[in-house]
């Protein structure tokens, strides 16, 4: 029997000591001049990430979108292939953000879980269940909810009231209440507000949230964790892209650096809400 | 200069004299046996849909997670220039319904157009502004944006009430005032529900909409007609995918069959709404 995803997910964290998820990005333009003149630039460049941050990240999270657009969806597969390798307690996220109807669903979970061989996936709640059962259906796989994002369109939609209640606590409850079965849904909720953060919290103890946002995005890590953290201080993956991926120019000392920073901060947060000593 | 999207859409509707958009969904596990068992199975299945359906099908709709879910994006690349060659005049919607954070939108936007050289994609609204604006930053090519979409899980978030008003009511509006400054917009509007599509119709005469949801899905051609043709009796591409690509086992007759029932239900229709002699 594989592990469900709950039990996945609590090994990646265990063996991580530690939240950090690392978001795989890797935007041709900003590359460093010497991965992005070689061979296989999107995979050499994240084996130079991974291998700085294997000992430390939870999770991994690539986002397909830069593999596609330039048909590299080839370096995308070796790159996890990579992160097995090396890090093979760590969650693979496949940030792809899918979304249709139940048949097509079911195609794009098999891209994600066969092809791409993801633990996760993230997911567009839009259209309602039939489009989102297809990537929870197995317990070994997640998907994970797009529920309040932290881009500034977040709240063109998921802020509107409904019966007084916004859009995105709508999805976070449908959610929980209904589709959560094999507890294996997580959803996304952005670092820029903690208030919501905490509202969430209370309203969904038993869920896990996946946490863009941090760094190039802004948002106040203490706020965030002091609001997210669930009784066993944990239920967050904080995620980081930019802001870690291409510290110092993208080199590996830069990159160590800025997820080994991440990682203890989120830690020595942790340790004060645990009633430790510093 | 090329021509602007609402320029190509006008002549892709009076090359093919109507108004059908045929999907290219070939579920692997569905298709022809002649076909399954051959080289390039996609390829080939969707070389005899356009063979068979040149002449009148305004549109293209290749559904890309069936190409995604195999690997198999270099037979989806080919499936595009084959329509190119065979029905020049035709508009290609890639259907992915994609939605991402500006710089992530904007390279799922290289991978719709400049990879795959789409006319258009198809954009899940849930992100907001943000991450609807990079695929319609230019005027040559168009966002198609889920608005009301046909399958049962439609109804879960959009059809919430705000304000008295449902969310996708929110989305056409916001779309039609905000985002739509190259006119290179459309919404998906489900072919399921007459009353919707008039109110929509009524609130935006300008937007052209994208309909799915005839055959397969269900839904009354002759009021979705009545209730969605703009005064140019145009306005609406109406989409199908299974129940013309799979109609008699998916044989090139058949498929013609379908696909050219389909064109002539809606012009007689369109006909009988204009006033003409039927």
């Amino acid at each position: 029997m594989p592990l469900k995803f709950a039990e996945r997910l609590d090994r990646a964290q265990a063996s991580a000591r530690g939240l950090v998820c690392v978001g795989l990005d890797p935007d041709f333009a900003k590359l460093p001049a010497d991965v992005r003149g070689g061979p296989e630039p999107l995979l050499a460049f994240n084996r130079r990430i991974v291998d700085a941050t294997a000992e430390i990240a939870a999770a991994y999270k690539p986002q397909i979108a830069f593999y596609s657009a330039l048909g590299k969806e080839d370096e995308l597969e070796a790159s996890i292939a990579y992160i097995r390798e090396r890090a093979p307690a760590a969650l693979v996220i496949l940030d792809a953000k899918r979304s249709d109807i139940g048949n097509t669903a079911q195609a794009y979970a098999r891209e994600a879980f066969d092809r791409y061989g993801a633990d996760a996936v993230t997911v567009n709640p839009y259209m309602g269940e039939d489009s989102v059962l297809p990537f929870l259906a197995r317990p070994d796989r997640g998907a994970v909810l797009l529920c309040r994002t932290s881009n500034p369109g977040g709240r063109d939609f998921q802020d509107l009231l409904i019966d007084g209640q916004p859009l995105y606590r709508r999805v976070a409850e449908r959610a929980a209440l209904h589709w959560n079965e094999h507890r294996n849904l997580m959803l996304v909720v952005g670092a820029t507000r903690p208030q919501e953060m905490a509202e969430l919290r209370r309203a969904h103890p038993e869920l896990a949230f996946l946490v863009p946002g941090i760094g190039a995005q802004g948002g106040d890590l203490d706020a965030i964790l002091t609001a997210g953290l669930n009784a066993r201080g944990a239920g967050l993956l904080i995620s980081s892209s930019r802001a870690v991926i291409f510290a110092q120019g993208g080199s590996s000392a830069g990159i160590r650096a800025a997820a080994l920073g991440l990682h203890e901060a989120i830690n020595r947060r942790r340790a004060v809400l645990a009633g430790e000593p510093a």
